[in-house]
């Protein structure tokens, strides 16, 4: 069988790498006598590579070649990916892709079109790398009605607040070790913004829930206002601070964001430190289990693209079903109403303000830390909707809010 | 779809209780109108059960009655499961099991007489509960050459482990509490001898590497040995001790065990805590990346045997390639040829025999312990073959060894 791949950066030549590495056991498993790399697409030259045989620039001798059965997609972006990717769809062709922006954007788009053109689109490489997280929750977890998905879905920030909790390093000069470690772009936004775990926990929201959830419906706050005295008091509380994306059925509809979060040192998503990241399901049979791996990396990634390469290979013109639906509106609740316990960090005139704390929240828990100044004050509240709770904070008099991060139960 | 149960004990009723709680879900997942349960086979009368209409003591009923496409064996044991399994394959049905002891024992034939009559023969449940591992395992990671499977694969030992970590208990007061709180049965040997796990790493090892592993090949050991002393010593050296199996590729051939190992706080193992299990699998493209949660339970056992239902009912007629092939002689190495760092306790002139130490392995690594007696001893060795290791202990005159446990790198 002859497949191509369309982009020739990391995660484009980690798939050629991987099939020609473990060809043999890769066609067996597709059940073909061979498994072979046609076409690779790429505007740029490479001179001298070992595929530059196969190199083409123009998508249209992929789209026309009806040899081509599956068609990698590693170029990125939403355009032209979009475009290439439906016509490939259109011609009947499976395409297998680790494009997450294409498959938070266009996910509903382009597995109808798969459904209308008998072929199959696949995304096991959209979130969480090589880990396989997809699969399992789309038919491992199919028993389940699936309450809740959360995860560590960036490697960038889990590594960046890995070196704030371990080395007590201040959040600038991790992300300038992510940078010198190639694990942090020069432009690092995506990562420490929270784009990118908000298209993962988008795509996620998606396939759990049965609903197209798009990345602009999701509250989505990152890790850059995290300080070391944040690390601190989380230690004192018996936990650490981490990065989640997570998603939770209320009823028909569902509440989804970005955001740091408290989670205790007894929570599997605590160990998972570096690079790495984890997804964490919630089902109402299988209660919790999670996923765990390295979530970038070429050759990690390479292996989840080729696994539904695999997977495409022996479904030719047998669709898999992922129950993913068309969005619907208003389905994402607004992320003020969502409840939960807070850890809040604060400055002001210490022994007044936990009194009247106390006075407006009843129950909260204070927390202290090694050489906190005077005038620092940290406590965690009960179990508020976030927009109460701003408005309990508001009738502490003269203090000033210096962190907000909510608790979870994971 | 009709379907029957075989065994109507914790696992059966389970899985009728999720086909009847996640009903629709079900039946759309599995691209049927309905998915309905049709018989219970059980010897035992359950008068007033609400499945009652449905409960036959005679097997040929499901054997003969051609609805009945799928079959849940969930009777445990090896008689009459086998020969029940194997006529309903025969029969060209379906069947998926939750069952170690017969997929451990029998998984070769029993997958080729699926293969022999066009049916599919399933076993998600039968390692890790409710945890997705089988299909991960098979296809999500099917581009890589899996190097290594290890884990976490008996709740009741690592229950009894973790009141030792945590609470300092004694092993016999911990398998006490375990036995109070429905965790480990009267007889508990399967469970604290490591039978249990060895079964489930012979299924992993047979799937990550396609030949049949016989749990009579595989070394066992389980943790009656092991005592708050080496717990102790453990957290000294900087982790914890877990019961783990493991298999592992070495040329043509494998390593495959089940004993206790010290395991880094760092690695992701270490975490998983109370009856929860985890498996960890090594790929030469994805790199380590590990499955968790619940092994055992109702519900969670349940919804794996349901997901494997969901998949024999959208592949009836097409079959699911697991490539697991038959055993070959001598394929599973001796153990004492298996290389490792190990953990050595003693007792005996400390000082004279820690001297000695050092002269026969070159490096050791001292390991302290608070109101330890005069007379004993710990140290970590290099890396050594076991065979070599013990005639290296061997040379330690008048020491008594206490423990000696494997160390690691997971």
């Amino acid at each position: 069988m002859e497949i191509a791949i369309m982009g020739y950066g990391v995660v484009g030549s980690g798939v050629a790498q991987v099939i020609s590495m473990n060809n043999q056991s890769i066609a067996e498993k597709s059940l073909q006598d061979s498994l072979n790399v046609k076409y690779i697409l790429d505007l740029r030259d490479f001179p001298g590579d070992e595929n530059e045989s196969k190199l083409v620039k123009d998508f249209n001798i992929i789209l026309n070649d009806p040899d081509v059965k599956i068609v990698v997609e590693a170029m990125g972006g939403l355009n032209p990916a979009f475009d290439f990717v439906s016509a490939c769809l259109k011609a009947g062709k499976s395409v297998a892709t680790s494009n997450k922006e294409l498959v938070a954007a266009k996910g509903d788009i382009l597995l109808k079109l798969a459904e209308e053109n008998n072929a199959n689109f696949m995304f096991e490489a959209s979130v969480g790398g090589g880990i396989p997280v997809i699969r399992p929750l789309a038919q491992c977890l199919a028993a389940n009605r699936v309450d809740e998905v959360a995860g560590i879905l960036n490697g960038t920030t889990n590594f960046i607040l890995t070196m704030m909790i371990y080395n007590s390093m201040s959040f600038e000069d991790a992300l300038r070790l992510a940078q010198d470690n190639g694990y942090a772009e020069k432009d690092p936004t995506a990562d420490i913004e929270g784009f990118d775990a908000c298209r993962k926990i988008c795509i996620l929201a998606s396939l759990a829930f049965g609903k197209h959830v798009f990345p602009e419906s999701v509250y989505t706050e990152g890790i850059t206002k995290i300080t070391l005295e944040d690390v601190e008091y989380a230690r004192s509380w018996g936990g650490v601070i981490k990065l989640l994306g997570r998603a939770k059925r209320i009823g028909d509809k569902i509440s989804a964001m970005v955001s740091p979060a408290f989670v205790r040192n007894e929570s599997i998503l605590s160990g998972v430190n570096d690079v790495f990241n984890a997804v964490f399901v919630r089902g109402n049979a299988v209660g919790d289990c999670a996923f765990y791996g390295r979530g970038a990396g070429k050759l990690a990634t390479a292996s989840a693209v080729v696994a539904d390469v695999i997977d495409c290979a022996r479904h030719i013109e047998k669709r898999k079903v992922f129950g993913w639906g068309d969005a619907i509106e208003n389905y994402v609740v607004d992320h003020k109403t969502v409840e939960a316990s807070y850890y809040v960090r604060a400055r002001g005139d210490k022994v007044f303000a936990l009194r009247r704390a106390e006075e407006i929240f009843g129950d909260i828990s204070i927390l202290a830390r090694e050489n906190a100044p005077e005038d620092e004050f940290a406590f965690v509240t009960p179990v508020k909707a976030e927009g109460e709770l701003d408005a309990m904070l508001a009738k502490l008099e003269d203090i000033e809010i210096l962190s907000k991060i909510r608790v979870e139960n994971y």
